[in-house]
C-alpha cells in the first residue's frame, strides 16, 4: 500500500435504488475498507441521505480513522445528476426530483462532496484505474438490474445537452419486441437486463419449463440471482444456456450499433450480470458486435469485461473526489 | 455579396455514388455558382478524379473565374475518409480502397484541397452556416439513398477511432426488420432512406396496390424520385401517405434513441428524402422522437430539417476548405 499523509483519504459512494456501497480510498486509490446497507428509498430522501452518511461513517470506522481524515468524498447517483449544482435532478428508482445531494451531504458530514451519475462515474472508475486514461474515446455499459452506459470521448467524461447522455438502455434495438420499464418496446434493457433475463426465465417455467434452477431454489425460484444461472449453466441447464446467450446475443447487437454510431477505442462490459456471467457471454457478445458493425468500422477496437466488478462504483466516486480535490489545491 | 480579393475563392466538392456536384463560394461563403456530372464509378477511380477535376473546373468557368483564383478545395467523399493522409480508405459505393485521392486531385489541379466523409462534410456545413457554430453538441442525419450521419461534440467533429464514427444508418432498430444493404436485418437505412420506402412501393404496387404514382410514372414506376411521393399525398394518395408516414415513425424512433445515447443540443434532419418530404414528415419525427426519449432528455433539445438542402455537402466542403486555408496563413 502507498504512504498516504493524514487527510489524504478518498471515500467513493455507489447510492443504488436497493443499496448503498461505500469505499475508503488511499491517495494511489487502493481499497482500504467497504461498508454497505440498503437504500430503503421509500422513507424519503432525507432518509436515505442519512442512510449514506452513515454508510460512509461505518467504511471510515471500519479502516481504523476518522471523518477528520477524509479530504473528499464522490458519490454516484442512478438518474439526472447535475454535478455543478450538486443536484439530483431526476432519480426515478429513488423517486426524487431536484434533491440537493451535495449541499445535504456536506451540512451532515463536513468533507467536499462531488456528485455524478452512477453510469458515468463506473466509466470514470474503469477509464481511470483499468485502462490507466490511455485511450482516447470509451464507452462503458454496465447490465444489472437495468442497462445504462457512460461515454469518454476525446479524454473527458461526455454528458450531453441536459446531461443525459449515455442512456444506452434505452436504445431500441426490437421494435416489436418486448415491453420495457420506459414505456417503450424491445428497449435494449428489455431483451438483456437482469430483469429481462428473470423475466424470460420466470415466464417458461411457470408455463411448465423444466430447469435445474428449481431444484436449486423451489419452484418459485425465489431469490434467483444472476450467479444461480451461471451455476445453471455449469451443471449442463440447456434452457438457462440459451436464456443467457440470447441476452449475449442482444447485447452483441447494441456494441455493434455503438461501434456504427460512435467508433470508441475501447468498450467495456460490466454490472452484476457481466459480473456473474462474463464467462459464458463476452465470446458471443464479441463476434455478434463485430458481425454487426460495418466492415472496418470494428478493427483494433477492444471489447472487454471490467475487473472491477461491483466497485466499479466506488473506484470511479474516489476518482471524482480526488481529481475536484487537486482542482481546488 | 461580400467583398472577395483575388484568390479568396473556395470550392467545395460532394462526391456521390451517382453524381458529382461542386459549388464556387466567396469568402463570406455566399454561393456563387455550381456545376453537375454523373460520377461513371464503374470507370475507375482515374476516371472519376478526372471528372471531378473537369467539374470543379466547369464551375469555375460558370463563375467567370479561374483555377487561380480558388484558394483551396474541400470534398466529401462516401466511406471512410481519413482527411490526414488525404486518402479514401474504403467507398462501396464508389468500389473504391485507399484511393490517395487529395494527392490526385491536387497534381491535376494545383489547389490545396481536403477531404472529409460526406455525412461529416454535410454536417459541418450546416453547423457553421445555419446554426453558426452556437451549439455544443449536434447531430446530423442524412436520408437518402443511404441513411449517415455527422456528429459535432464540443464544438468539433467526432470521427471516432477508425474515422467512421456517424454511422447511424446501420443503427439496427427493428432486429427482425427487412434486409439491409450491409448484410443486417433491420438497420435504420433499410426501413427509412429512399431505397427503403421505393422498395416498399415497388413490392405493394406489383402485389396489386393501387397509387395515383402507376398513373404519374407509369406501371413499373420507370423515374420514381421522392418528390413524387410529395405529389401523390398532396393529392390525396392514402397508400403513399402511409408508406412516408411509416418511415417517419422509425425515423423518430431513429432520433429517440440517439437522443437517449448522445443528448446533443440540435438534431439536423436533411437529405434527398427531407429536402422533398419535410412537411410531411417532421412533425411526425419530432413526436415519435420525443416519445421514444426518455423524461427530460429531450428537454429544450431542437430537432429541425436544415434548409440546404443538396448544397450541404458542398457548403461543408468550401468550411472545411476555408478552414485548412485560415489554418495555413
Amino acid at each position: 500500500m502507498a504512504e498516504t499523509e493524514k487527510g489524504e483519504y478518498y471515500v467513493g459512494v455507489d447510492l443504488g435504488g436497493t443499496k448503498i456501497y461505500t469505499g475508503v480510498f488511499d491517495s494511489s486509490l487502493n481499497l482500504l475498507g467497504t461498508a454497505r446497507v440498503s437504500t430503503k428509498a421509500q422513507r424519503g430522501h432525507d432518509a436515505v441521505i442519512e442512510r449514506i452518511y452513515r454508510c460512509v461513517q461505518d467504511a471510515v470506522d471500519e479502516c481504523d480513522l476518522s471523518l477528520k481524515q477524509i479530504r473528499a468524498i464522490g458519490v454516484g447517483a442512478p438518474g439526472a445528476v447535475d454535478p455543478e449544482s450538486g443536484k439530483v435532478i431526476f432519480a426515478p428508482n429513488l423517486d426524487w426530483k431536484d434533491v440537493p445531494l451535495k449541499k445535504e451531504l456536506e451540512k451532515h458530514l463536513d468533507v467536499p462532496i462531488s456528485i455524478e451519475n452512477d453510469c458515468n462515474i463506473c466509466t470514470i472508475g474503469v477509464y481511470e484505474t483499468e485502462l490507466k486514461a490511455k485511450p482516447k474515446n470509451m464507452l462503458g455499459i454496465f447490465i444489472g438490474t437495468g442497462i445504462g452506459g457512460g461515454l469518454i470521448l476525446n479524454g473527458h467524461l461526455y454528458s450531453g445537452f441536459n446531461r443525459t447522455a449515455g442512456e444506452i438502455g434505452h436504445m431500441v434495438i426490437d421494435v416489436n419486441g418486448p415491453k420495457c420499464g420506459c414505456g417503450n418496446n424491445g428497449c435494449f434493457e428489455a431483451l438483456a437486463s437482469r430483469t429481462a433475463l428473470f423475466r424470460r426465465i420466470h415466464t417458461a417455467v411457470k408455463a411448465g419449463q423444466k430447469t435445474i434452477l428449481t431444484d436449486m431454489l423451489g419452484p418459485n425460484l425465489e431469490d434467483l440471482r444472476s450467479g444461480n444461472l451461471r451455476k445453471a449453466i455449469r451443471r449442463g441447464d440447456k434452457f438457462v444456456d440459451r436464456v443467457v446467450e440470447e441476452a449475449a446475443e442482444y447485447t452483441g447487437i447494441a456494441v455493434g450499433n455503438l461501434i456504427n454510431i460512435f467508433n470508441p477505442e475501447v468498450i467495456v462490459l460490466g454490472g452484476g450480470v457481466i459480473e456473474a456471467l462474463a464467462d459464458e457471454m463476452m465470446a458471443i457478445i464479441i463476434e455478434i458486435a463485430k458481425d454487426y458493425a460495418l466492415p472496418g468500422t470494428s478493427k483494433g477496437i477492444e471489447i472487454m469485461a471490467s475487473k472491477l466488478g461491483d466497485d466499479a462504483g466506488i473506484v470511479g466516486g474516489a476518482v471524482i473526489a480526488k481529481r475536484a480535490a487537486k482542482v481546488k489545491e
